[in-house]
């Protein structure tokens, strides 16, 4: 660590709309992580959005009148040279190819979402190969660094990571902290008098445990369901039978799955009102745009909040503090297994607590695991290793195998159907199906 | 072993339409299984079928000219006392239950099967508490004995078993000894120049290995798959891409998991044309009655085989002689997991090659497990774990979780109205559950 | 935990030298631990020692001002009932019992040990059945009570408590403790810059992980030695050559498996000086209690530092305080394995580093274990199941497997004398062997 | 497979003095193992024993009347290529090595032996990399040949070839063969009727049952244990009470752990009367050698039974037709453990019962192990695992590390001393150590 120096820090995707967020972060957070060079990184199609974003970046640093330096770059490696930390907030083929992730399933009857199903195994083949090239730059030019990765789908990016390189890598979801932050106000109390326990994978988890003040809340959470919902997740009630012999408190992805029909149905209702939530994004994304480009705005605007990826940056921040000065706090990430989940592989990406110290993230042991989510969890999984091997290989069988093996594609006709359609809509971001 | 004075065996629901497959089958090996005593016992409400066929056993073995006693009986405790082999081959419920099995979920828009689905897990509540009292039975009168299990679902029945009593039981199927035979007459060759490798759990196996004369030849059965198929499962073919990548021969039953809309639709137009398969089946069983009947018949009818459980009989002659003449030689059989599949509990019953001893089938190590199979079975499994745990505590909660975890059953909303239907109709045969 | 009222804590084996520093702890901590009511409980032959302690802590609590209530009694199930935390510091059979475990030993040419080798094994089999007696009176008396358990053998006595009752129990050594106020010292830091790995089991482990203020110092340690050894283990020079590939700073304690034949010469040398090392902590206890009697005295006196059990109080009211304030910090801890060494039983007690939650202690993955380790281990493991066994059971052949498995006991012929030999010499407090 | 032209057989090692027993066993299996080419290989310095019996084999092959070609040669990679099986038995540094392998232990107090302990270890870091140099010839010109291992010691050369080639290899004791040959004698019985459990690892294993004609003798064979012991080890009485609590009839070599002391005495009593084992084999082996000389003998000599190595023919032709007509019967060999040892890595080397098909070796799962045998097995497997990694690194501190790991030696300054003196004895075999 460049300790006297202060911090290097690269942001890869630096001209998205998040980015105001984590500069507060980084401003808010100063005394514990002496952040010196943060570096925002896009591709040139992201020119635009970086100089924007990026100067109202540089206007809220001066503002805390911090010695910070915020560089706006389009050359990855420069950036990441010598970094400390790097993380990753990107959209390979940006909103279009996620419009499509969300449309195709749905013409044949399927789930269309941006990281669960079909449209997640897309965003997967799109970007696990630009990762894993990032990946090659981080061992090249700043071994040391540890990436941070939000990018989605964070399970099965981080997963690859792990496995096809050197890279110290850790996949974050804002979900966890999420869950803190509504606990701590539903029952007043502090985050560090909560005690919660998730198993699963991204996107696809039960919180076993919660315990507020030391005491066993989580029958009482599952018995009146009060609705906790992510904003990008619209509301469908849980069924109050169900949840009472669940064993853990369901992430809103599990809608997806144990309300397929309805969630269905609720996606029709939405495309025809709204369009894809591609589409609802976009136009969230390009009001945020044009306030951010307001001169006079020296601090992230309020509306940004309602952008759906709430506490992304406060995740970020608190990891890089707990990593850069070894604090050894509880928290809930993406990292191998380990030999945490006996039905998974060593090296499968898990959303498990972890204690994190400076050489890292050790996975805590799970104290229970519901009989009720093993068979979810392991039949994702297969479908994430496969989906995974497909993008490395850029082997159309695995790929169909994968699909297949979703447990939303109802048969492997309709897998069939959807691969043919949606890798050819993806074309252009998938070079390794189409050498 | 009651080696001197010959083995006794007790066939529970003896009364059912196989019998004469089995008796054949004793008085083929009986230089091997030395059988002096054979009681077939059935309850009350199948005595007249028990009359009736047992009588055609009886001229069987009269035309045999071996010194066999066929013995009918009603007291099962009578039948059971100092047996050397128990079998099962029963129905609770009889054809009417299963009929709603099959027919009840179609009515929801999902896969009406006796095994597999809502239908099997009905099948198994109703089974594994009789199966259960049996085997007290068998722990107080005959704690020598060995269980062979061909009930179904065979699977869930004989993980019940292992986890719930002391009784050493094996559960059988005829897939495996089809294949067999199928693979013999396709090649021209002889059962012990083949070698398979099964991997799963029943009804839901793969077969990773198939080699004849010493040649791998399953590439080439995955690439043109001529069709093997169970006579009673829909014939519906297979995607030529998706097999030659999913690395086995997948058993006939997976159809209704990757064909499940190909499959519902199948069903719906036998229903309309035939009535549920229940039906039909009931049907031909009243005619293999009549023909029973006939005094003068003193063989198994040709009729019988098209009834659809093939090679029954030999597996289970078959695995008679192995343990009782410690032939050490190579089945595939369900039996409890040990350390075999590493994703599954070690208590978990799987379908896989034993070495057959006299003290038991020893599991063999499989050679490979495709990563497509992985996640299925790992989902299966869950359920028939939680529909084990259902059928043992009555407890309402647990069945619906059962239910919704089973890949085949769309949403939590759907389990609940099939399981409030399917509970409603099973009530007679669910003290449990009721009371 | 009676949070309004403060806490019960009971210790058993209060009339020990130890007491005064264990007090003090609480003194030290109360702003931590509001302490209420301190149970010092001991049996009838310890009456005399209890009361002299006794009023020695009474005296330092006066003079702390603090409103905690000492009470002496001699009857456990009272101080038992309704505690918050149990801790356990005894001596079955005495010093006198402990000089046998060390003498007969040397006169075999074994090494004699207190908790090491057939003087381990004797002090086991003496100490877990009393140890599962005091278990009997918590699950009834205090069930939600937390055990610390510092009685040796701390591992075979933790395992054997966690399989054979329900208390929730944890085993403490200062060991660890002790080697982070060297470090501190040694490198003039704080212990939370360190962080340390321990891997192995109680007075049998290896800390593979050494770095302060973030920099790995593991080497340079095992490179120039500098001499850390418990007080009451001898130096023996360590090799270099052999420390420098051993992968981790060995306790001090497997100087008698790697040093066998110099620490056995040293046995004998410093018993014919001394006598047995029991007989010079006897000396050193009268010492210890007629400067207790001392009316005067109204602090832990000085001397007692050099008994050999430093850190012990530290270590133990660290734990308590972490447990009840739900501090999450790692300690490193006796517990059982769970997945942690995947060559030992789920259900071993292992001593490694945990979290320590309200919930109790979550042991944390290893990141590295030596395969120099991995062999003593097992073999030490293996003795200490087949001892713990043998405490439960009295049977003696079982016995004498665990004798003749302890990797310091040359042939089966020695295990034999040992255990004839010690076992009669046990009598009084071996019912279990003298039925 | 050379099905029409028959087979191809290299002996690597082929002027040992077992060769004519190799050869017998192949003419009187011939009908199940068409041998057309038997390629007898050896070095330089073995030219000559070569060619003394290479003629005898000769000899015996014309008198068989069989169309086997004998070939005698120094040219190995002729030998191998295109071979379906190569066999090894070989002694790196000849007798003259393996007389220091037992002197130099026995000048330290410590068991000396030619496969087990330091002596073993030598032998070991000589072999290893011998074979391995092997396997790289036959993974170049015979990459189907089966390699079946006889060099001692058997089970660290096998691990090694299975962690450190592709050949697919097995390895090969004669105790199992041994163990059958006494119990059909004894109880006058057939092979067939046999039913044996062996876990362990080479020359380290328990045999845990042993069932004749289906009844269980494993404990009247160890209640009144009639001696079973191997020509070349020495008879000493076990301990009855011993035994009995032992769960297991452990291997002969066993004795050198559980009696050390008295085999320590019966070496040196043995040494003096007629000096090392080496020496004596050495007068055999010459004694042998003049009468193969013989022009008029054509058959295998009965002095060659008293060498010591009893059966390792038959072994190795039976395991040769098990593989080649894929008889699947049950024959206990050294293979990778998988998951059968839950307490061993999965590339161990283990000694079990497997079933033999045409694609190698399945192990079977161990229906138990006792407690009192695992720490021992892991506690040698671990100075397996190290002296593995110094044969093929020639790193010295590993190399010190295994010889201190080693049950039998009693310190480190004692491993030091003996590793010293034996890798200076081993320098001619040693390159690794002495670049």
């Amino acid at each position: 660590m460049t300790l006297e120096k202060g911090l290097k820090i690269a942001v890869i995707g630096g001209g998205s709309s998040y980015t105001p967020e984590i500069v507060e972060g980084f401003i808010k957070k100063y005394e514990q992580l002496p952040l010196r060079e943060l570096w925002l990184v896009d591709i040139e199609a992201g020119r635009h959005k970086l100089d924007i974003v990026g100067e109202l970046a540089k206007r809220m640093v001066a503002k805390s009148g911090l010695p910070i330096e915020v560089h706006l770059t389009l050359d990855r490696r420069q950036a990441i040279e010598g970094a400390d930390f790097v993380s990753t907030q990107m959209r390979v083929g940006l909103l279009e190819a996620r419009k499509w992730d969300e449309h195709i399933p749905n013409l044949h009857g399927v789930i269309g979402q941006e990281t669960t199903g079909p449209g997640g195994m897309m965003k997967a083949l799109r970007t696990i190969p630009v990762l894993l090239d990032i990946c090659r730059d981080i061992e090249e030019l700043a071994p040391d660094a540890w990436l941070l990765n939000f990018t989605n789908p964070a399970g099965m990016v981080t997963e690859a990571i792990t496995r096809y390189s050197k890279v110290k890598s850790i996949g974050l979801c804002n979900a966890p902290i999420g869950l803190h932050k509504w606990l701590t106000k539903k029952y007043d109390t502090e985050a560090n008098r909560l005690y919660t326990e998730f198993v699963g994978l991204n996107h696809l988890h039960w919180v076993t445990r919660i315990e507020v003040e030391g005491e066993d809340k989580l029958n009482e959470l599952l018995d009146k369901r009060e609705e906790y919902s992510g904003k990008n997740v619209p509301a469908t009630e849980w069924d109050p039978e169900f949840l009472r012999t669940l064993g853990g408190l369901p992430s809103y992805y599990l809608k997806y799955f144990y309300m397929q029909d309805a969630m269905f149905e609720e996606q029709l209702a939405s495309l025809k009102a709204n369009g894809t939530r591609a589409e609802v994004v976009k136009r969230v994304e390009d009001e945020l745009f044009e306030l951010y480009k307001n001169p006079d705005l020296q601090e992230k605007p309020k509306q940004l909040e309602q952008r759906g990826g709430a506490y992304y940056s406060e995740a970020a921040v608190n990891l890089m503090d707990s990593l850069y000065n070894d604090k050894r706090d509880i928290q809930t990430l993406n990292v191998s297994n380990g030999r945490v989940l006996d039905f998974l592989p060593e090296d499968a990406a898990i959303e498990v607590n972890c204690v994190v110290t400076s050489k890292g993230p050790l996975p805590l042991p799970v104290t229970k695991v519901p009989e009720q989510a093993k068979g979810l969890i392991a039949a994702v999984k297969t479908y994430e290793r496969l989906t995974i091997e497909a993008a490395i290989t850029g082997d159309r069988g695995i790929a169909l195998q994968a699909m297949a093996a979703h447990p939303l594609v109802p048969s492997v006709g309709v897998a069939k159907k959807l691969l043919d359609e949606m890798l050819e809509k993806n074309k252009p971001y998938l070079p390794a199906f189409f050498k």
